[in-house]
């Protein structure tokens, strides 16, 4: 963290209020229900509700299931709610319509693309390596190594930074987080891609804390698979759906090692032999969860007309103007951050590590500052450019700043 | 079907209203929002909406997810929802305790407790087989496929009524309906679990169309694994999750293709290696859809106080009444039974086979007779005890002759 000569509270809490003056983005917060005195930074753990919600929910119990019953399968759009809700998402990831499907849980859906990662890398026997993340979460991690014991490939962890250097003719897949769940970092999913592509390896990226913070770019970037969580950035509600994009030039080679009946060509034809349907569909397995695929779907209307270029402006003016607070207001030494000063390497979060930080996270809860803790020493900051202002940043700093003052 | 006389209709309603006067469980119905006018036997696809759903869910989004946000984890006892609901269905199907867990869709489940199967079934290189009821819902077969291609066993169909004679020495898992989707019958789960265990074989069910239908007794019959939905007759809400049981001899062994981190023995250690929790937990995979799961939790306060054994008797009382209904308001060789007579046989629904079949459900439906249509030729009929009455019996098979008459 650079080192800032010491400012007062009325200087920055000034700053603040003109930086919240001058926001575009800044009227996006009506657009969600926030508990009054509270700053909320753990968007990136599970975001914010969106106004719209609790309607739209109350009317998918009420009269969907409740008055309609069985028909809203066809009425309410049930049935088709993955692949609307994946088009819906697909342009905050940079993807053409038809490529992303809504469902399941993020780590059933790495099983999903692991595994089919694997089957299209081929049967070359050369090809035994699948590169994971060193620094993942731990749930790709563990899913990994069950998708390499089941296709007879070997789990190999990877530093990111040096991951470009590590793919070659032995590597059959990679799988790679777009931002470090723990440090923020934000890695080079254009030149990593690239690379993979270049050494003939098949590419998954985890997008769970990169999605709604920051472009991704999967078409662009000629990405294979990827993944990610509805209930970060996308504020999808808690275990909301996640998805799962499959790009259009390996659609027809997807072969699921979850193959439902959802995603069968034509499920009530309800014949003993699988035919995958057409798309990103053949990703699906078994009934969606509705309550929940609908909640998100209302969610995000939260991102109607926003476009990801604003908010990661936003997002990188709020976490500079943080990081300036902090060494402001925080004693040097106290903390340091590890998520990257370089705006090219950093995602939509600050991390910052210092000794007792589950006691100082729980201390800056019990005065109104929600972030979260993670194992062993880190406060982590989320900056959901939505909902979160410049007067939040500089009031969590503070409160920062008191705790240790 | 029994040929029987045709008797007038005036006879049939006033023998169902006297039946709904005696029926102790006839009350239950209060528990349920019904759209007016509607004969709902369609229970067995989409069960009705519990009374106190809306309320519980506008709770869980206005005030655990509004409110308090990421606390709600712990607070609000989302962590731990999937053990605690998995507690509350264990008695529905005559588990104790600590064996079920729920989350994710029927599918996911069936490729956790399949392959988990293949797994306790151990290398033994003669054990190669996976029988699979030949008449099964489709996505158990799909499932089986992909769990036999990803462990080395073979898949053979098999005929539930013959499966006794064929598990043998050479078969490694065995899975089966406990009730059969299309034809309603239901198979000797004890008979069956019975002869697995003889031959060394893990036996796998699928309570799908059994659970809150009739008494499964899982324990009592040293069942190994099972599986099954919670929208049928246990009311969950469109594409509630699934549960999957672990018979606890069962559960240290237990290895899961799907290692997600909520199975993990310290899920916020974020430690790199796997290590699975105690219990059913190791089932677990993603973060769970809390809204869809919550929803579920609040529709089973339906079942305080009722017993499986009440709901077995009314709903052999109400299949054996629409039997007999049918056989007097529909003209005779229209269509034909293909529900087993006999009690020990049949499960919670009739299914008649007709021609046109398509057509006479969608004219039903019109006329406020809501019942399914499985291809090619079924007429699917759902008794739902908690809520469907005898006078809902005469009426479905009256307004059924209507259209033949």
């Amino acid at each position: 963290m650079p080192t800032l000569s010491r400012r007062g509270p009325g200087e920055l809490a000034a700053r603040a209020a003109a930086l919240d003056a001058a926001d575009e983005l800044g009227k996006l917060r009506e657009r969600f229900i926030l508990p009054e005195g509270v700053v909320y930074l753990d968007g990136n753990s599970l975001g914010a509700l969106p106004a719209g919600v609790a309607a739209a929910t109350a009317d998918v119990v009420n009269r969907q299931w409740g008055e309609l019953l069985i028909r809203s399968w066809d009425e309410s759009g049930w049935w088709t709610a993955p692949e609307r809700i994946g088009d819906k998402i697909a342009p905050l990831i940079g993807a053409a319509p038809g490529q992303v499907t809504v469902g399941d849980s993020t780590s059933v859906n790495l099983f999903k693309v692991l595994v089919g990662a694997a089957r299209l890398a081929g049967t070359d026997p050369a090809r035994t390596r699948l590169l994971v993340d060193a620094s993942t979460f731990p749930t790709d991690g563990y899913i990994a190594a069950s998708a390499a014991r089941m296709t007879g490939l070997t789990v190999v962890p990877v530093e990111p930074a040096r991951a470009a250097a590590e793919i070659g003719t032995d590597t059959a897949v990679v799988l790679l987080n777009h931002v470090d769940y723990r440090t923020g970092r934000l890695h080079d999913l254009p030149a990593l891609t690239a690379a993979a592509r270049a050494a003939g390896a098949v590419i998954v990226w985890d997008l769970c804390h990169s999605a709604g913070a920051l472009p991704v770019g999967l078409d662009e970037n000629a990405v294979d698979l990827a993944v990610g969580c509805t209930y970060k950035y996308l504020n999808g509600g808690p275990g909301s759906p996640a998805y799962l994009y499959i790009a259009e030039r390996h659609q027809a080679a997807f072969d699921s090692p979850l193959p439902g009946w959802n995603g069968h060509a034509d499920p009530f034809a309800m014949t003993p032999e699988y035919l995958p349907a057409a798309g990103a569909a053949r990703a699906r397995v078994g009934t969606p969860d509705i309550l929940s695929m609908l909640a998100l779907e209302s969610a995000l209307d939260a991102w109607d007309g926003v476009s990801v270029e604003a908010v990661r402006a936003k997002s990188l003016a709020l976490t500079d103007f943080f990081l300036e607070c902090v060494a402001a207001y925080v004693p040097t030494g106290t903390v340091e951050s590890v998520t990257p000063d370089e705006h090219a390497r950093r995602g939509s979060q600050v991390s910052l590590r210092t000794e007792n930080a589950r006691a100082v996270m729980a201390e800056l809860i019990v005065r109104g500052v929600i972030g979260d803790f993670r194992a062993p020493d880190v406060l982590r900051f989320g900056f959901t450019p939505l909902y979160v202002s410049f007067t939040d940043a500089e009031r969590a700093s503070r409160t920062l700043g008191h705790i240790f003052g």
